[in-house]
């Protein structure tokens, strides 16, 4: 069963589920919204489309999964009332691996639909809304179909762990032993296999979106990012993942989990640097890049502000990586042991920010389908 | 709550499920193959599109719901490779209420593909499916923008109980006692709310898809329908309905539901003539007929040929009606009385079929849209 079957985010509405454990997600839409505005605007009043085509690419299931749609439909309403144009039908498309939980996307729908009717009128759109369920490292989509697409928090998830990594695929020793992710403990060959994994799927991806995009059409990604070159500065960029390895490790030393098990496992995640990024869009040639730049969110943006409850912020920030990588360890360790690890992360996680302030770095690039 | 978050077949893959009792389905998907086919061949070689966008409208979630657009982009495939023209893109849209079960249907997408790339090699398509949530009795897509649109065994589904007949809106004494839809002993003004409210549903659903079907464009439609005009002539056309409230007040009589409850609901479900599904046509006016006809399936057909289990023919039949209606039931009359109404649904039936050999009667519908 590959990555496209297995991955998902954490289901339902329940403690752990990824719908109540996105809010850095949220805070990293809010903080692309201008660019998304500034870049549909100019996209629309260039060509003022009859029928508007947008895709939100990793739409994943949570309250986060209309809202940029909803976003980009409120900034072009607006300006057609402003230039007195009739609205364009809005034709909008919801990607995620099939594995994705779509049905509680679609059950929140009437009521988006009810909500549109009710505040913009029936000179509005109408907006129609499909399931992709695929990856997007593949088309999705017909060929010159669509005017804008958007990917928000996912394109850091690779398509599969790096080849070289994937003990599912190789029965030579482990290369990132102790591990799940790039560390300052991991062989040059790690970082070349990730580095080249992600500029495997990149390249896809921006290959399937060149066939899909309407010459001009416009995209706006964000993804978890470095500043600097140096992909295994931890202190930065991979604290996240080593803590989360280092919880593993302490129940390796008390017996309750295989080393081998930990051994093995890699993450298919991969947070490029700007230059990398670039370079990938550069060698494809499609597309323009006219913003790329980082930005930072407190990695204490996924707390909800309640601090009426007895937990630990660590504790809380846990859940929202549980929320994203559950179904994953799950799958490698079983899903007994969860409760303990994401418990013990708390705790590492606890230290950690008790000492510091970390941050997550993100990339933001818009670019444009050449001509 | 609207019928459009309360309607749907049962889930899963469980012994009352649609997934296991979707065999008349099938049947009838069977019968109507040919018309697909011919239709579609016909609109094929008269347009030749590049993008050959089809919707299946209702399509639910067993194993029926990728059967009709695989059977479309067979004969398509089929017949380019015979003419020598290049694969057309395929867009595929599954359409259903928000309360469908997509899920189910979106995991088996990647078997679906890899089946289509192994049989049909690099040239074909590619296909792409997409999941339409929303009612069929409204718009669903962008206008003109759909090429072929089939729904099979759906429109015999109201969008709502017919508004005199609906308890929830009204407050004056019930009009169809003691029945779930028309019966012998309806008054006249049942059948005549029943009539209205499939002219109003299949007015609008004609209404939409004109807008979003191509001039030339075509449909092929099945539903459950009438041969006669007597459309409580029960012992053809009704009996399922009337054996099913016969069940229920049988537990009526044994104090296990209330008759209140019983008196108070009404199928949103109507099979209509021949003739009166025409005279809608015709008054919408964007739609030309070229085939009209009656088919019948054998009641039986719900059996899966296994008769090495110790159940008799009435509770297996009873089982592909409940996989239906169990969801509009169970909201009504609460889940506990379930097993008990369709067990004893079982023996009615039984009783039932050894005296006759009842057959459901469709119809089968073929129209172009008017260029």
């Amino acid at each position: 069963m590959g990555v496209h079957l297995l991955f998902h985010m954490n289901e339902g509405q329940g403690d752990t589920s990824y719908a109540r454990n996105s809010i850095i997600q949220k805070k990293i839409i809010s903080v692309a919204r201008e660019t998304t505005k500034e870049a549909i605007l100019d996209l629309y009043c260039a060509i003022k489309p009859e029928r508007l085509s947008i895709a939100d690419l990793g739409c994943s299931s949570g309250p986060n999964a209309l809202q940029q749609i909803s976003d980009i439909i409120d900034f072009v309403y607006q300006k057609c009332r402003q230039l007195g144009h009739p609205s364009p039908e809005f034709q909008c498309f919801l990607n995620d691996l099939p594995s994705n939980d779509f049905n509680t996307v679609f059950y929140s729908l009437p009521e988006f639909y009810e909500k549109l009717r009710r505040e913009k009128g029936t000179d509005f759109g109408p907006c129609f809304v499909f399931g992709v369920p695929g990856s997007f490292y593949e088309r999705l989509f017909t060929k010159r179909s669509l005017h804008f697409v958007l990917s928000s928090s996912s394109l850091h998830w690779l398509s599969q762990v790096p080849v070289d990594l994937d003990s599912g695929r190789r029965t030579s020793p482990h290369l990132n032993k102790g591990k799940l992710y790039i560390s300052k403990t991991s062989p040059p060959c790690v970082l070349r296999s990730y580095l080249q994994q992600f500029q495997c799927d990149f390249l896809a991806f921006l290959a399937s979106r060149s066939q899909e995009i309407i010459a001009g059409g416009r995209m706006v990604l964000t993804l978890m990012g470095r500043r600097s070159g140096d992909p295994a500065d931890h202190e930065e960029y991979c604290f996240q993942w080593e803590l989360l390895s280092n919880a593993l490790m302490d129940m390796v030393s008390e017996g309750l989990i295989e080393e081998e098990k930990v051994d093995s496992l890699n993450s298919p995640y991969y947070s490029p640097s700007p230059e990398e990024l670039n370079q990938v869009v550069q060698s494809e040639g499609s597309f323009t890049v006219d913003r790329l730049e980082n930005f930072e969110v407190e990695f204490n943006a996924s707390l909800n502000g309640t601090d009426d409850n007895n937990e630990s912020k660590g504790h809380r920030v846990a859940k929202s990586m549980r929320a994203v990588v559950e179904p994953m360890l799950d799958g490698h360790f079983g899903g007994k042991v969860m409760d303990d690890l994401f418990y013990r992360y708390g705790v590492h996680l606890q230290e950690y920010i008790s000492q510091k302030r970390p941050k997550l770095t993100n990339l933001l690039v818009s670019m444009v389908r050449n001509g």
